[in-house]
């Protein structure tokens, strides 16, 4: 008999079929899972799969009786009340690294589109505007990568992942994060000091309450009217009415963002924007990401019905 | 008195600013210089400015007996005929690599761009379906760039730019030029086998006769369905019919150009497809790369009024 996992939030079907040959899948696909289970069916459970982005409270837990272990697909776990998981001794996993180089690629994708002005370029070619030989708004060159100084703010696995790519364009390379790594990439000691410095922010920070809008309508200004942000973390780390703001005034040139303040949605101020270019929270989506991020998931499953510690497991605090 | 220059193609204002403060440009725009000067203001120039990719033939050298010098703003010179120059023991000179970082940058922006559906991604959040929960174009996951071979046909200058950034992420890189360099990157023999090994080909081959349409409906078929194609070289090594019908087809996944058969033009064929990236070849055009460009105009001019050899000079063959 195959052990049950009840997915708790909504995962494309073609997510799940690695996992589904393993293990017996109880789909709550994103709604309250005493509206889809009995409290029977649900008091068997003892894991479940989870989008870490999403909330998981101590609400839902009390509603699994026997939960021993909370695995969420994907870096993220944010959305998992740690506390209130520890309080019941229930182990949360997740999958660290797993697509972290796909988001780097992503925030690059972002930056390089943002700064190069892929959308404008394209747009003016699509509408005909080039071959009418109307004046184009890229006519008055800007800033590329190789004058630029691009900071990070973050330097996890997916910060390292992303200075890296950052140094191969001749840019240089600057960081703020809690601490200071033996790294050949400038470190400053804040996030006031970091805009001040770059003209391009990159967010890789773990986001928490408390990096809630730490950037902020003053740390878009610092980086100056040809600063570009770039947010491939969490929405909540923008105050996204500050950046819409910023955008607008053209306090800063431009944005790429593929992660939101509530999600799925972008306001229409955001949408009506020429200067950012938007993607919906895809950064970790690629064919290898994926694969990466279900091994993550299969070997902590593995391990917790095995009664083993999970491999990947998320520490508290 | 500043030595005359004559400018025989169109160029933004801006870019003449600094070479106007050392010479005496006269302006042709574009036009045959004898629709806009006397034979007797022709008579007397010595060296012109050229936009290196624009045809500049005997014919036109023809109509100025004392030319010297045709220095060309960029690093193209396939423009020119070198042969009728050379004739006429006409210097021509380039700004080598002075726009290469910007170029390969470029090619960069479009790769991931491509590879990223960055385009698809954005008119996906912009009109609305991302928030009316409309299925995803990007569902099914693809290939990033982390399981990627990339194959860069041409490894000069911008060539080994665009190989160093693509090394940054974590994609394997070949490449196929007439010479082997000693490089840390895989040789591949001809450009069909490159196509063969690789899955994204990024074109920065110096273009000229020998390289018309090399990239034809055969080459882009060995891409395989999940490939891209990148141009940011000239528009003539691509087949611009068979690259649309390419993608037209699904023979391959997705391209990104800067350049094209006829500029400043791309068909209709082509702005209707959702699966390519256009820029209207903007690759060199920073600020940082301009004031290269200008650096070396300015030197190649310098070093032919006083005598010299020009330090940045085209050898023909």
């Amino acid at each position: 008999m195959p052990e049950k996992v009840l997915i708790l939030h909504r995962f494309p079907k073609s997510q799940m079929v690695r996992i589904s040959q393993s293990f017996e899948l109880m789909d709550a696909a994103g709604k309250k899972p005493n509206e889809v289970f009995s409290a029977e069916e649900l008091g068997s459970v003892r894991a479940v799969l989870a989008a870490g982005g999403q909330k998981l409270g101590g609400d839902v837990m009390a509603l699994l009786p026997k939960l021993g272990a909370i695995v969420c697909y994907g870096t993220g776990y944010d959305g998992v009340d740690l506390k209130a998981a520890a309080a019941r001794k229930i182990a949360v996993g997740n999958s660290p690294g797993a697509n972290a180089s796909s988001v780097a690629d992503m925030a690059l994708a972002l930056t390089l589109a943002s700064v190069r002005r892929i959308l404008v370029a394209d747009g003016f070619i699509r509408d005909g505007s080039w071959a009418a030989s109307k004046p184009s708004p890229l006519m008055r060159p800007q800033l590329g990568m190789g004058g630029r100084k691009v900071g990070i703010y973050g330097m996890g696995e997916i910060g390292r992942k992303i200075a890296s790519r950052v140094a191969a364009f001749e840019s240089e390379v600057g960081y703020f994060s809690r601490s200071r790594y033996d790294l050949p990439y400038r470190y400053l000691d804040s996030l006031e000091a970091l805009a001040d410095w770059c003209s391009v922010l990159i967010i890789a920070v773990r986001a928490g309450p408390e990096t809630n809008h730490l950037v902020n309508a003053d740390i878009l200004r610092r980086l100056g009217a040809d600063g570009h942000v770039v947010n491939i973390a969490r929405g909540s780390v923008i105050d996204q009415a500050a950046l819409i703001g910023a955008l607008k005034e053209k306090t800063i040139a431009g944005a790429g963002l593929d992660v939101f303040a509530k999600e799925p949605q972008a306001p229409d101020e955001l949408t009506a924007l020429p200067n950012v270019v938007l993607a919906p929270h895809v950064g970790g989506h690629t064919l290898e990401g994926h694969l990466a991020m279900q091994d993550c998931v299969m070997a902590n499953l593995n391990a917790f019905f095995a009664g083993k510690p999970l491999p990947y497991e998320v520490k508290a605090g």
